[in-house]
């Protein structure tokens, strides 16, 4: 099967968003096995989606639609898409029932225009949009498969996952068994070099994909082929071998976090957390807080952007400070100490460095970051060096604080 | 004149990478007064980039592509679009020249395969590529231009600056101006029944689009003509008039983000703030620490997940939260005294709701939430009922109270 995605909206042309849609649409297609031939970012022009959607619909068996939709005059897809199939708008009562409650629950109340977002082209089958007001529209005629969806992230992705793609697999065949490993800390080069003999010895149905992020290496096996369990069997082997050669920087695999995997390891432990975060800003515990659940194992946190909050609230020695400044292994090991005795927890992370632009020194540079963490288990302070770049930097340091209390809660058990 | 994007690789249709590169080229083209009709992405073969270059030309007056040259790519798009252009490939000394000095620099020497990175079709001018071995190329054929650019973003880009983007601007007419205009805390429909009367009225060349995100609204107007001056003043008095329309729900323009705005408002007053957070976990705290040089109005943050904090930190009242409950306009305003005394501050956010997934009543429902905002310039306690999606309910939280911040800080103002 063979697909291709059409992307709706001026703003993707004149380069206000960056089309993140279509990365993760053609990743997930190609998750179920589906190929993706092109990607069309285009105007939300009546005669340009209908010329588009001729094209398409020449090369391709399933064509993906997001944008367009929305209940603003903007909205021209559905339009469109009545026309192409040569068939009228009608009102769909579930569409309808889902607008209103949406409208309800915000405190808002219907108006003409919402009211016609309940219309859909009558050849279609309405997918319900929970998260908005514009249904998602399923269509088949002539033996192709076309969907319509809105262009807000969130409402495409869970109208992919919950309806679409579950529908598209019952169309393709052949089998494809991925897995993905997820690595913390190392670079992909570093990666490269470590598993150079195991990846040039993989079956040639096997493919490897590095997908790197900051901070994060995902390692994504793919093996295609007839035989579901041979593929299964052989890509289990594969995984075991990988994590004999790097798995001590093996944080989880698929769609785990690091915050959910500690949020596990924790639970497991009955132990309680807490962070002192200064140059985090509260990033860490805004990942742990991120998890449905959290409040089980995670109490809270104190960002202290300032020395008198180090001294106040986490109780950091004056003298501390003065002698070897907040960036220091001695600060972070007393502030989380200061948070364990503060919230009354037995697991604490704390974090102090210079995220940067600007507060750099020639002996403590910007990126410069000291991490401590103190459990039942151990007590563990270092320091990274990590970049320029203020955001990645944040994010660098709470992925590897995460994964340093990850590594001393299974220590003892491995 | 009217320009199409081709980008070029299998990396972009399996979503392995999101494609940045047609933004920033959509983006410059724009102001250089190039509309771009479609940004098109298509695997590395010859036949698809030989309908998608044929197809491009039946549409457009500048074609870029960018992507499918190099060593490793067996540098197809070359070959193929000298099949395009009937032309055959020649030595070229400079591009030689080129490839030969980042050699040297790297210390490789060359080989055959490098020597054939200095090939180029015979109709086209070469753009020498400073930072890559990849050359760009310059075409021009029966009034079209085509040019061809390397897929890596800093060679694309420096190109792009330097070469590609002075010749086009010397083919152009015409100018294009935008100006984008944000909101906060209003849905679309809300937003589109406000300026309904103002939309209609809009002269033909100023578009208005809508782009939603979680919690924002932005508008984007733009006008094209000839006569730049013309443009934007009429763009300037529109925007005015959608002030004086919605002014109450604007809380910045362009590229502004909330927490920037609120930054400058602080500094402006000489304020400090701190958050008391609940349900929102420390992204208040993370949002307002993105910003560099934060650290002189911010001072840090509570995040106060469990009552015994809320209690021994923030000195919330046992019974408040016996009597009312931790998600109560009572507790979220002790919430924030605690932290003003707590810190030293001056401004404070609390927050405390029900993120969900669990933790909702019938009287009490997942998505509420109560936000306090004390002030020199005032005090303030609101409810909001948000959704169900527990990651959108800590963004939509944070962003409200971020503009209720903001609200505060400007009424006097106003």
């Amino acid at each position: 099967m063979k697909a291709e995605i059409i992307t709706i909206g001026d703003e993707l042309l004149i380069g206000q968003v960056i089309d993140t849609n279509s990365a993760w649409m053609a990743e997930q297609l190609n998750l179920a096995g589906i190929r993706v031939a092109q990607i069309t970012s285009i105007s939300d022009h009546r005669e340009h989606i209908l010329t588009t959607l001729k094209e398409a619909t020449g090369r391709a068996d399933v064509i993906l639609m997001t944008g367009g939709l929305g209940p603003t005059r903007d909205d021209i897809t559905k339009k469109t898409l009545s026309e192409f199939f040569n068939t009228p708008l009608v009102f769909n009562q579930e569409s309808f029932d889902n607008v209103d409650r949406i409208f309800r629950m915000r405190g808002y109340s219907m108006t003409l225009l919402n009211r016609a977002q309940a219309e859909v082209p009558e050849n279609c089958t309405p997918l319900l949009n929970v998260n908005g007001t514009a249904p998602g529209m399923w269509f088949e005629e002539n033996g192709k498969i076309y969907v319509s969806m809105p262009g807000v992230p969130f409402e495409m992705k869970a109208l992919m996952e919950e309806q679409v793609l579950p529908r598209l697999k019952a169309f393709s065949s052949g089998s494809i068994v991925h897995r993905t490993i997820l690595t913390q800390g190392v670079g992909e080069s570093f990666l490269a070099a470590k598993i150079e003999a195991w990846e040039s010895a993989l079956p040639p149905y096997i493919k490897l994909a590095y997908l790197p992020q900051p901070g994060i290496v995902r390692l994504r096996l793919t093996a295609s082929g007839s035989d579901r369990t041979m593929l299964e069997t052989e890509i289990s082997r594969q995984t075991g071998e990988l994590y004999a050669l790097i798995g001590e920087h093996i944080f989880g695999e698929g769609e785990d976090t690091l915050e959910q995997v500690i949020g596990r390891l924790l639970k497991q432990h009955e132990y309680t957390l807490a962070t002192a975060e200064s140059c985090t800003g509260g990033y860490i515990a805004h990942l742990i807080t991120g998890i449905a659940g959290s409040s089980a194992y995670f109490k809270g946190s104190v960002v202290a952007y300032s020395n008198e909050i180090k001294e106040n609230t986490l109780g950091v020695a004056p003298r501390t400070l003065e002698k070897y400044g907040a960036v220091s292994e001695e600060t972070v090991f007393e502030m989380a100490a200061g948070i364990i005795r503060q919230f009354g927890v037995n697991c604490a992370i704390a974090v102090s460095g210079i995220a940067g632009p600007d507060g750099g020194t020639a002996e403590k540079p910007v990126g410069t970051t000291w991490i401590c963490v103190l459990t039942p288990k151990g007590a563990e302070t270092r320091k990274f060096t990590f970049g320029e770049h203020r955001g990645r930097n944040i994010r660098r340091a709470a992925l590897a604080a995460l994964d340093m209390l990850r590594k001393q809660l299974t220590q003892i058990r491995e």
